[in-house]
């Protein structure tokens, strides 16, 4: 269905990064034009007056099945949290309690503006690249593989991820599958370097997490003789189609090596600061070495949240205050990070408001309390809340009109949730 | 009006903190009666099932007219912001743009379930006392006394606070006025005696700015030879009634003649963050000291929002950030600084849900995407946003109902406010 969005304020997020007042012409899923007024006849035709269209926002790293456990286990350091909860309640998971997670995120991420998302997990994928697909997402998801945790042979750990991109791959124009080792500390050398063999050989992408706490560092250091950052330098992986998540704990060399390889990071900030792991991700080096910066919001049994405007704020307040200064990472910056710099950590073509893109699109309402009063769009992500958006569009096709999922069912989503949580933690 | 809410979800704030299932009984505006489940005749009676009921929440140091000034001064370093764009703009403003402001930011306030706010402003404070009244909100609110800005006579100075406590003293049960020298920096020695003078006479609050940037503490110690908290402790200005806002860059000694003295500090983590000041308020040492600890969002102009939720959020994440632990500061303790102790600071007999308090009552559809599954209820506030939110009274009064304004005319709000906004900055 071509749809024409008329009389919106627009934040392109295009190459001059403008902001103007006009129309978009949505056909066949893409963008087609982008103009003050769009004559002509689309079958649908929605005013946008009063109204901000920006580019749907991308969540660089998250694992949505575990929105089940949002809000479980609180006040408890790592360690704790792991061991003595997210661990024994992830051995329960069925393929539907996948799924249950699954949906419940996809639902809030749709409510928060966000259209794409960059996924790993380590259990019933297909369930959870069903929900994707059927709810209209788009994603990059990857199975999260670690030979050291599952005590597996690195060439059968392998196997769980060669899998899920064979049945997968080219299935859906919305999905793309990853290589994800889940961590250098959780994962073989040669582990490491099978994946990211199979992930150039099929032109994929490759997802760790790295550098997230100051004891992983120590302990690579120990045990390696290397940071981690250097140690995947070291294996050859880094390059422009590896995105590392988190990325917090690392020197002024390390932001360089990940600059010099053209590779992407997801910073994470509220999950970082909700584990307490103590280290704020220097973005100013990342972006002085060139890096490609995105955000996440991890997954929300440490967040709690999938909101990714709230992880915008966090964001930019958490880089004022490391350099006590708010103009080392600008605004600008922040909207880059979650729009066109995510599309491209995930090579996906969407991330701007302009011609020729994958008509991902949220419409937010700016006659709203906390909005008001506008004096330039792009501060708006400091006072938003999900609650001012209306309409969200992944690949032109409408998932939320004015307030209301159009095929999603919201209230069984919530529900089977619920149930999902209980059947998995016993509360 | 009596009202019977039924079958919420109640998180009390009571003196064991339970978190129970019932109704809420609210009689000539006060909460007469909290139970299981409550028989009897209420003129208006509450569907509250698959809600949430908390006690509306504190702001504890705002300037409601700046909401004018939201997202006009991005991306500048504290003097420029203040000297480039905020005093400029606030030299041009008229009763009308003081008015705009401060009911753009009730609307905000008790959209985001905030029912009281501690307040500082400088300028027309009869049209922001009548917007208080009218709208129904519960407030303090407080003349900013400067006279070493103003460049007045310390005497001359004080009557700003003096008239306006003699002339809004008393008028309504909602309102009550404090003595706000504006901060040990801009304030005389002798204007800052002659505050707390007054309001010792007069048995009412005393607030003030305190340590909120590194450059205060520094100048202070070079001109007074002692730390700001120090200094008022010298003066003997520290009590229970006290509020200082901020406090964020103090010594460990510092935090102990706040507590000794039993006063208040209202933490302003958002704006904090937001101008960069660098400082991260020790909780923990105010909390060991056994000061009482309130939180506020600070001005709009600096957060960018009153969302008292995030702040709650922002306190817990940064208190995390600053120790290292997620433990020191508990998720109890963040509901308590926004809730109970707020009242305590300001002497207003609100912030819990319990016979005998101000039927002070927020509602939040617990069945939305972004709070289920439910575990415990304490932890919402790290995935909450302010559409949940469908029903907020003031001492009974409902201001929100069912997510419209009963009163207030929210879209013309909005439009003075954006046209009051364009009169003082030309945009």
């Amino acid at each position: 269905m071509d749809i024409l969005i008329r009389d919106a304020l627009v934040l392109t997020q295009n190459k001059n990064r403008e902001i103007m007042r006009g129309d978009i012409l949505i056909e066949d899923g893409k963008i087609t034009k982008v103009a003050k007024s769009i004559r002509g006849g689309a079958e649908e035709k929605i005013d946008a007056s009063g109204k901000l269209a920006f580019p749907g926002l991308i969540n660089c790293h998250t694992h949505i099945p575990m929105s089940l456990f949002r809000g479980y286990a609180e006040g408890m350091r790592l360690q704790d949290w792991l061991e003595k909860r997210i661990w024994p309640a992830e051995a329960k998971l069925k393929p539907k309690h996948v799924r249950a997670g699954s949906m419940l995120s996809i639902l809030e991420m749709v409510r928060s503006g966000t259209t794409c998302f960059n996924e790993m997990y380590i259990a019933h994928m297909d369930e959870l690249c069903k929900s994707v697909v059927e709810a209209g997402m788009r994603a990059s998801v990857g199975f999260g593989l670690f030979d050291l945790v599952r005590k597996t042979d690195a060439k059968e750990e392998l196997k769980n991820g060669t899998s899920l991109a064979e049945k997968w791959s080219g299935k859906s124009p919305l999905l793309t599958i990853s290589m994800a080792p889940h961590a250098p500390y959780t994962c073989s050398k040669e582990l490491i370097l099978l994946a990211k063999e199979y992930a150039r050989k099929k032109n994929i992408k490759f997802h760790t997490h790295v550098s997230e706490t100051r004891k992983e560092v120590f302990d690579s250091l120990q045990e390696k003789g290397k940071r981690p950052i250097e140690y995947l330098h070291s294996l050859g992986v880094l390059d422009d189609d590896t995105v590392l998540a988190h990325g917090s704990w690392v020197t002024k060399r390390e932001s360089i090596l990940v600059g010099k390889a053209g590779a992407s990071v997801s910073h994470n900030p509220v999950a970082n600061l909700k584990l307490a792991t103590g280290g704020i991700c220097p973005l100013h080096e990342y972006l002085e070495a060139g890096a490609n910066i995105a955000l996440g919001t991890d997954g929300t049994a440490s967040n709690n949240s999938h909101n990714m405007v709230e992880t915008m704020k966090f964001a930019h307040l958490m880089q004022s205050h490391l350099y006590w200064d708010p103009l080392r990472v600008s605004i600008q910056n922040v909207w880059d990070f979650a729009t066109i710099n995510g599309a491209k950590a995930l090579g996906s073509n969407c991330g701007s408001i302009e011609p020729g893109k994958e008509a991902d699109i949220v419409l937010a309402d700016l006659h709203s309390a906390n909005l008001a009063p506008l004096h330039d769009a792009r501060n708006l992500f400091f006072s938003f809340h999900p609650g001012n958006i209306s309409d969200v569009f992944v690949a032109g096709k409408p998932i939320l009109r004015e307030g209301k999922f159009t095929e999603l069912d919201e209230a069984k989503i919530i529900d089977e949730a619920q149930k999902g949580a209980e059947d998995l933690v016993g509360s």
